[in-house]
C-alpha cells in the first residue's frame, strides 16, 4: 500500500481546502462527464466526490474510467472547493471534491450480485449469501452502529453503579428445561457432554452466593428450537443479577438503563416512570401479556350484555364459566365489508382457534347487522352510551369457554386491525412494566405444570400457602418489561432457600433424585449462606431491532442464520471428518448418510 | 427481607456517625468479648464492624452470639465512633462501628468446607466444588475486580478511536487447523456440525471486507486441546481488526490500547514506545520468541572459542551447521556444585532433548573446570575478558546440530536459573514487540509446512519471491506483544488478494479443492473488494493474570475447568438423555458405555 490514508471519507469540509491529502475507500459511484470523471469513494465514515480531470491526469483519468463499483482504490489529491451549482449540503462533504494526482488500485471488483446502494436489488437469501457485500449498505452500517453505541451505554451506566462484568461458562452442563440444549461432546470424558448455556441463570445466581452483589454481562445464549422469523439459534442478552434487592429495585434498575441507552443511543426521552399493570390487567384490556400500548382500542366487558341478550352462543359459553369481550374499532364500519369480515373471522379461527367472530356495525345512532338482532333496542342503546360508540365504529366479539383464549384472540384481533389501518404511531416509544405473572403454567405436552419463567423464580410470599392447594393460583414475582407490545426485558426475584427450591422443582414434577443430579449444585449453595437475590435479563437483539426501527432481526446481527439455523455464507454446519466424530467418541445415526456431500 | 440495606459494608465512615442505618451481609468473624458480641459484617465493598450489647439489647445479643460465620444477616443500628483503642486506621471503616438495635437473619450457612478468611484452608480441588464460597476470597473478589476494569478500560479505549465492536457467530463452521475444534451436532441438518470459534479469524476479516475499517470484540474462543496447567477449553481474547493499515499502525493501536490498560487498572506508566525486536534477534539474544526482559544474562555467541578449541563436541556441531552459545549467570559459581549442574544437565536433556550442558567456572582471574581443559589460557582469558566476566561467574554453554534447539535450550536455562536465584524484579513490566515472525515452521506431525501464526497471514513482501524457493526463509508480517516473558498479543497483516490466499493454502499441502470446501467463502469474498487490512488478539485472561500478578489461570476466570476440562462444581461434562443424543441423529461410539452413572 503506496497511498495510505490521511483522512476518512466522512472528514473532508470546506476547512480542507487546498490541503493535500490521501483517501481510501470503495468505489459507490463511477460518471463520465464529458471525459471528467466523478467517483464517490465511500467508506464507513461517509462519501467523498474525487475527480478526476483528464487534461490535468490524463493518465490517472483514463484508469479511472475503468475502474467498476466496489474496487478499492487509494487516491491522492488536493480538496478543492465544488463549483457552486454542484455543492450539496446534505453530505458533510458537500462543499468539497478531491482533485487527483494520484491513483492506486488496492483491490478491484468482481461485477456484483447486487447494488450495495440498493439494498433492494438482491433477493435476502443472495444477500446473505454474500453477507460481506451487505454488510456495507447503509442500513447494516447503521443499525450495528446503533448496537455498538447500545453495548458501551449498556456497559457504562451498569458499570457506573458498581455492577461487576464477569463472564460465565458456555461450555456448561445440559440441564435443559423448555428448550432444547446445544451439546457438545467431550473428547476427554468419553460419552459426557457439555450444553451451550440457554441463559447463564443458574451461574449469576451463584455469583450472587459468591458475593459478587450487582453483577452484569451482555453475553451470547443459545437455543435449538424450531426457529420462528424473529428467532436465532444463539442471540444475545444483557443479564443482570442483583443481591438484597425486591422487585422494586430490580424495576428501577431496569428503567434507569432502558432510559438511559434510549437517549444515549436516539436521544429519546422515556418517561421518567414507566406504567406498570399487573398481568391480569393487561390481558384483560389489551388480551396480551404484552400490550402495544401505543393505541388504545381496549377490550371491553360483554358479559352483563351478553347474559340478557337473546343470542344462545355466548350465553352458553358464560354459563360454562367462559369470556366474552369486545373491542370497538373507530370509524371502520364502512370500510368492513362482509367480506373483510368473513377474512377476519377465518384468520381468528385458524389461528386461535376460536368458534367464530361476531360483530355490530354503529349506523344512524343505532347498532346493527351482525348480532344486533339477538339484542333489544334499548339494549343497543345502553351498549353504544356505555362504550361512547359513534356511528360508523365496528364492534367485534369473541367468546370463548377458555377464557384466556377469548382475550388473546381479541388482543390478536386489536393488533390486527391497528396494523392494517395504520392506527399505531410510529417513531414513538412505550414502555411498560408487566407485573405479577403466574407462576406456573399447565403444559399440555409436558402433562403437568411448567414454570412460565423459569423454576428460579420466587412466589409472591403471600401465595406461598397456595402452591400446595392451587399451584395455578400462584403468582409469581416475576415481570417483563414490554416496549411498543415487544418484550424486551424479563425477571424475578429468585428462590434463595434450598427448601423451597426443592418444593418448587417437586410442583415441576420432578423427583428429589432428579432435581439432585440436575440441579445438586445449585441445591447446595443455598446452604452456605445465599443472599435474597433478583435480577432481569434483556434481549439484546430485539432491543436493537427497536432502536434502529427494523421488523427483521437479521439486520441488527452481523453473520445471521437463516430460520433453519443455517449460515449462507460458509454453509454452517457443515460435514466433518470421520476422524473428528471418532475423537469425540460418538457416531452418526444410522438413518444418516456418511459425510459425503 | 424486613430490612433493606441503606450502606453497603465498605461505605460508613466518621462523617455517618449517630445516623441510623441498615447493612446487609456475610458474618466474616464472630468474636464475644465478655457478653459484647462483635461481628465483622462483609459485602463486596468492604467490612464493617457491628457490636451487639448484652444490656441494650439482651435478646438479639443472644441471637447474635449464635450465629456463625458466612450467615447471611440484615442488621439495622446506630453508627457509633469506636473507642480509641480500637480504631483501625486501615479499614476505612475503621474509626466506626455499628451499635445494632434490631437483627434479621436472611440466610445460615452450614459449616464450612474452607475459610473465606484464608483460601489455603483447603485444597484447590475442593474450592473448585465449592467455587461460590471461593468467589467470596479477598483473591478472587480482587481479581474480578481487576478483569471488570479490564473490560472498561478496553472497550472505551477503542471505542473512543472509532472502532465497532461487533459479535462474530459461535456457531461456525469447521475448518480446524492446528487445534481441535468442539463440535455442535445439528438437529435440524442431519450429520452436520457447527464448530466453537478457535478465534473469530476469518469472521472479522469478512467484516473489514464489509467495510467496518475498525473492529474489536472482547470474545470468548474454544479449543480441543490436552490442557495444560495455563490453558482453559474456553478463553477469552480482545479481537481486533483494522484497514487500510501496515504494521506499524496495529502495533502503535496494541501499544497504545496496553499503556492505557495499565495505567486505568494499575495506575501504571509503561514506556511511551515499546522496544521491537526481531525474531531472530530474540532467539539469538534471549534464546526465546518470548523474552522476559526484565533481567539480562543474554545469549552469547560461542562459535569463534568453540571453533578454535580442542573440544571435539562442539567442533562436530559446528562442522554440521549446528550453534553453540553461552550464558553468564554472575556470581553464582560457588552456589553451583557439581551436583546442581548435574540436576541442570539432566533437565535440559531431559525436556529440551540436548545432548548435553558444558560450563566453566571463573576463579582467580581464570576460568576452570567443566570445559576448560579444551581451552589455551589465552583463549579463556580472552573469554573472560570479552564477556567481561568476574571472579565467582558460571559460564554454561550448549551446543546442538539443531540451532534453534541450542538457542531454545539456552533460553529456558537463563529463565530457569533467573526464576531460581530471584533474579527477576517482581512488579514491574517490561513490554516488547517481537517481530518478523517465519511464516512457517515444519510440522514434523503433519509432514508438511504450517503457518506459524495462521494461514491467513501475510508475507513479508520482499520475501515473496521465497515462497516458491525456500518457504522455510520466508519471514511473515506477523507480530507479538510479550510483556515478562508471555506473549500476551499476537496479530499480522492478512493477505487480502485471493491468489496469494490460494497460494498459501498451497504451500499448508491444501489441494485447491479442499481450499474451496473449507474456506471457499473467504476466497470468494476476496473477490469484491476487499481492503488491505491486518489486526491483533490479545490474550485477555493471560493479560489479567499480569494484572493481578498471579500465576493461576483460574484466578482470574469466575467458573474455570481443570487441566481435565471439567468443572468440580457441576461436573460438567455430563451424561445426557438418549432422547437428547437422537434428535440429534447421533449415537455413541461402540466402546463407550451408556449413560448410566
Amino acid at each position: 500500500m503506496r497511498l495510505k490514508r490521511t483522512h476518512t471519507c466522512g472528514e473532508l469540509t470546506a476547512e480542507h481546502i487546498n490541503q493535500e491529502v490521501i483517501l481510501n475507500g470503495w468505489i459507490a459511484t463511477n460518471r463520465d462527464h464529458g471525459g471528467l470523471i466523478f467517483i464517490d469513494l465511500r467508506d464507513r465514515y461517509g462519501k467523498t466526490q474525487v475527480t478526476f480531470s483528464p487534461e490535468k491526469v490524463p493518465e490517472i483519468a483514463a484508469d479511472a474510467k475503468r475502474l467498476g463499483l466496489e474496487d478499492v482504490i487509494a487516491v491522492k489529491g488536493v480538496v478543492s472547493p465544488r463549483p457552486k451549482g454542484n455543492i450539496n449540503s446534505k453530505m458533510s462533504t458537500g462543499e468539497i471534491e478531491l482533485d487527483v494526482t494520484e491513483l492506486e488500485v488496492l483491490s478491484e471488483s468482481a461485477p456484483l450480485p447486487f447494488l450495495v446502494s440498493n439494498r433492494e436489488s438482491g433477493s435476502e437469501e443472495l444477500r446473505l449469501e454474500y453477507r460481506y457485500l451487505e454488510l456495507r449498505t447503509a442500513e447494516i452500517q447503521r443499525s450495528l452502529a446503533i448496537r455498538h453505541k447500545t453495548y458501551q451505554a449498556t456497559r457504562s451506566y451498569l458499570a457506573e453503579r458498581n455492577f461487576i462484568e464477569v463472564e460465565t461458562p458456555v461450555l456448561m452442563k445440559s440441564t435443559p428445561e423448555g428448550a432444547r440444549d446445544y451439546l457438545v461432546p467431550s473428547r476427554l470424558h468419553k460419552g459426557r457432554f457439555y450444553a451451550l448455556p440457554q441463559s447463564p441463570q443458574t451461574y449469576k445466581q451463584l455469583l450472587m452466593i459468591g458475593g459478587f452483589d450487582r453483577y452484569f454481562q451482555i453475553v451470547k445464549c443459545f437455543r435449538d428450537e424450531d426457529l420462528r422469523a424473529d428467532r436465532q439459534p444463539e442471540f444475545t442478552q444483557i443479564d443482570i443479577e442483583m443481591s438484597f434487592v425486591d422487585q422494586d429495585d430490580v424495576l428501577n434498575l431496569a428503567q434507569g438503563l432502558t432510559r438511559s441507552i434510549f437517549k444515549r443511543v436516539r436521544g429519546e426521552e422515556l418517561p421518567e416512570e414507566f406504567p406498570r399493570m399487573s398481568y391480569q390487567e393487561a390481558m384483560e384490556t389489551y388480551g396480551s401479556d404484552k400490550p402495544d400500548v401505543r393505541f388504545e382500542m381496549q377490550l371491553r366487558e360483554f358479559a352483563d350484555f351478553a347474559s340478557e341478550s337473546q343470542f344462545e352462543g355466548f350465553k352458553s359459553v358464560l354459563a360454562n364459566g367462559g369470556r366474552v369481550k369486545a373491542i370497538v374499532a373507530e370509524n371502520l364500519a364502512d370500510k368492513y365489508s362482509r367480506k373483510v369480515i368473513d377474512g377476519l373471522t377465518d384468520w381468528v379461527k385458524t389461528y386461535y382457534g376460536v368458534k367464530g367472530l361476531a360483530f355490530m356495525k354503529a349506523e344512524n345512532g343505532g347498532l346493527s347487522g351482525g348480532i344486533s338482532k339477538f339484542f333489544t333496542d334499548e339494549q343497543l342503546a345502553s351498549i353504544r352510551k356505555r362504550w361512547d360508540v359513534a356511528d360508523n365504529d365496528i364492534l367485534f366479539f369473541v367468546a370463548d369457554e377458555d377464557g384466556e383464549r377469548a382475550l388473546q384472540t381479541l388482543g390478536a384481533l386489536r393488533l390486527e386491525i391497528a396494523r392494517r389501518e395504520n392506527l399505531i404511531p410510529e417513531n414513538i416509544f412505550k414502555p411498560l412494566f408487566v407485573l405479577d405473572f403466574p407462576l406456573l403454567e399447565f403444559g399440555p405436552d409436558a402433562g403437568r405444570y411448567v414454570a412460565r419463567h423459569h423454576p428460579f423464580t420466587s412466589p409472591q410470599l403471600e401465595d406461598v400457602p397456595l402452591m400446595e392447594s392451587d399451584p395455578a393460583k400462584v403468582r409469581a414475582r416475576a415481570y417483563d418489561l414490554v416496549i411498543n407490545g415487544y418484550e424486551v426485558a424479563g425477571g424475578s426475584i429468585r428462590i434463595h432457600q434450598q427448601a423451597m427450591q426443592q418444593q418448587m422443582f417437586k410442583l415441576l414434577g420432578m423427583s428429589a433424585e432428579e432435581a439432585e443430579r440436575r440441579f445438586g449444585f445449585l441445591l447446595k449453595a443455598f446452604q452456605y449462606g445465599a443472599p435474597p437475590h433478583g435480577g432481569i435479563a434483556f434481549g439484546f437483539d430485539r432491543l436493537i431491532m427497536l432502536l434502529s426501527g427494523t421488523e427483521n432481526i437479521r439486520d441488527v446481527i452481523a453473520f445471521p442464520k437463516t430460520t433453519s439455523a443455517m449460515s449462507l455464507m460458509d454453509e454452517a454446519p457443515s460435514f466433518v471428518d470421520e476422524k473428528q466424530l471418532k475423537e469425540l467418541h460418538i457416531r452418526l445415526s444410522e438413518d444418516v448418510k456418511p459425510a459425503a456431500e
